[in-house]
């Protein structure tokens, strides 16, 4: 009883039927025919699971665009009504809350940030569960429910616990925070890694679409990496994957606050930049923006730190790239503002260090607000709600 | 027909069939009920699967095991009868080839090695082709067919193209590998990289049973490493993966062959080691043997040499850590010879460097002879041989 299904639950109740709105979602529009391939099943099963996906209005056939072949019947695309359902995303820094409503194609209808004035959970949750609410009223204007809430924190993050295990940026520990973001809403609660959901979005509604294997790496406040292997996201056995700001690069280098030297975020990260040129220039930048202005000023030195940063950074994403060889690497992050400082520094250490056909992977960059991240986070929640 | 199957055909024709064929091969015996819940399939397709594959005799049935439930009727384990087919491997280094025939359970039943006076695929094919004659004749003695030949090379290797695309230990380049050795022995044959072969046998036969995200590391004549990920090896949308030894460990270190600075494998291969032990005592080390000797007999110089090793092998090692999240980290290869020397820097330098959760990470030795290289490539061959 498709066309009975209540506005809020989503009527693929079996594995082929979450794959092919999957493929839709990500690809669409496309032929039943053509879904059938791309999900490598058999054009009745996509028939069988098209129907009420269509009747509940998830799905809509695009009359209009009818594809003719050479041979057999017209054909008509199928897409996805993205605006079927919203989303809620959000996205904790140590300093704000940024919440982004989406559709259900992930592309952002209404974006906001709070400050925080605490990074304790007991202050975090009721600015997040009051930001949720200003969002769900947004909603009202279109009409459609919001189906999912996504959050994304920095992190070892069990996403299939729902839990936050350590957030040195939040300094939280063990917070079973899907549990409590629930109880706030009333909304199913996806809660992942903010580097991870990052990558979920580029891999569903980005510059992943259809690649089986690529990375993101983000520069900024840390070194962050989404890493997805055999077309799936990588976790870790243990929670923790993806530390490219922790893959040893300088030996006896600058001490992280991990407890190690050396580590690409000792050298890279805004505030090891932000320290780095307070040593040499002697000048007192108090961030990373005073830190850049310097540089763009023209103190050489300045500059020297950048490009140093840029080559630690070519170096991990060519550690990256030799160990998995994917076929692209996206960099992203709030580090970008000074991409022009390093730019060269990172391709040139790339393509030193990477071994052989490895150095094939195109290296691309990506500059993305921060709302993206939040963006991020509404894309684990489209995940949860279609079933994957 | 199953029971009319020929004797050199695999009767599972099926994704199916070979999922329970691959379940009971790894982990058997197990009873029905465990493989179906292992393989995610329902009893009665298992039931359908594995009833050729006893008739074929691929799949014997455990009488005497039998398995009592608390509810249910008895059980009774199904396991592979490893000695109904045989299979051989090769591996292939710059000196010798090293073949084993083994049987489908990927035991060692004979083992032969020959040496190479010459490296070309003009001087190196007709010595493989004559030592499988030889390993083909002694299977004879067993009584049942070898169905099947895996070459394992070090380098760049396109196991679906069955072609070494670039080996530089052997100074090959494109080289249809697979379609000469099929047209020398007359089996099919399944090439593949050295260090993924023997990642394979891990996973299939070894350490790596049970495991979805593992790594092995072999230290040597190179560093290599492969990958397993969310239970696949990984072998890089370039062909190019694993390659931990050119990740740069120490910016601006020892020149490495790749053109590049600073890689492990300038730092901890025999060849590189050697090289530094001459360097730093002054002693004319001919090769790994004699730099190993000298160390043993208590130069400090010369142990300082292998502790250096140790540390960058231990970094490298947390790269892969910190990247992947693996349960489990294998290292192997002839460099461990020399394990006495860096084992304890290989650990402290892996637990400095590997980041919060990561450092869960169990990593131990194997000391593999290089037969297992040669059994690695025949588990290449039995994985073609059961379609996975």
């Amino acid at each position: 009883m498709p066309s009975s299904s209540p506005a809020g639950t989503f009527p693929a109740h079996t594995p082929a039927a979450s794959q092919i709105f999957t493929t839709v979602l990500t690809h669409g529009p496309l032929t039943r025919q053509e879904a059938a391939r791309r999900a490598g099943l058999s054009p009745a099963a996509v028939t069988r699971a098209v129907r009420p996906l269509i009747e509940a209005g998830f799905l809509v056939e695009d009359a209009g665009a009818e594809v003719r072949p050479a041979l057999g019947r017209p054909a008509n695309p199928v897409r996805v009504d993205g605006g079927r359902a919203l989303f809620v995303g959000l996205k904790a820094t140590g300093d704000e809350i940024i919440g982004v409503l989406t559709d259900l194609c992930c592309r952002i209808r209404v974006a906001r940030r709070v400050p925080l004035s605490g990074r304790s959970p007991r202050e975090v949750l009721p600015v997040a569960a009051d930001l949720v609410r200003e969002l769900l009223t947004e909603a009202e204007g279109f009409g459609v429910r919001v189906l999912g809430l996504g959050i994304a924190v920095a992190g070892d993050v069990d996403r299939a616990a729902g839990a936050v295990r350590r957030s040195p940026f939040l300094d939280w520990h063990d917070v079973p925070l899907a549990g409590l973001a629930e109880e706030a809403t009333g909304l199913p609660v996806t809660v992942d890694n903010d580097v991870r959901a990052l990558t979920v979005a580029e891999q569903w509604f980005g510059d992943g679409v259809g690649l089986s294997d690529f990375a993101v790496v983000t520069v900024g406040a840390g070194i962050g990496c989404g890493l997805v292997v055999h077309g799936r996201v990588v976790s870790g056995a243990h929670g923790v994957a993806g530390e490219i700001g922790h893959v040893p690069v300088v030996p006896d280098g600058p001490p992280c606050h991990c407890g190690d030297r050396g580590c690409l975020e000792a050298v890279a990260s805004d505030a090891a930049i932000t320290a780095r040129v307070r040593e040499v220039t002697g000048v007192a930048v108090a961030d990373a923006t005073e830190a850049l202005a310097l540089a763009r000023e023209g103190d050489a030195r300045a500059r020297a730190v950048y490009a140093r940063a840029g080559e630690a950074i070519g170096r991990g994403i060519a550690a990256v790239a030799n160990l998995l060889g994917p076929e692209r690497v996206i960099i992203s992050g709030e580090g970008l503002a000074a991409y022009d400082l390093f730019a060269g520094q990172i391709r040139d250490a790339f393509t030193a260090a990477a071994f052989g056909s490895a150095a094939r992977c195109e290296v691309r960059t990506r500059p993305l607000p921060f709302e993206e991240w939040a963006r991020g986070a509404a894309a684990t929640a489209i995940q949860t709600f279609v079933g994957r």
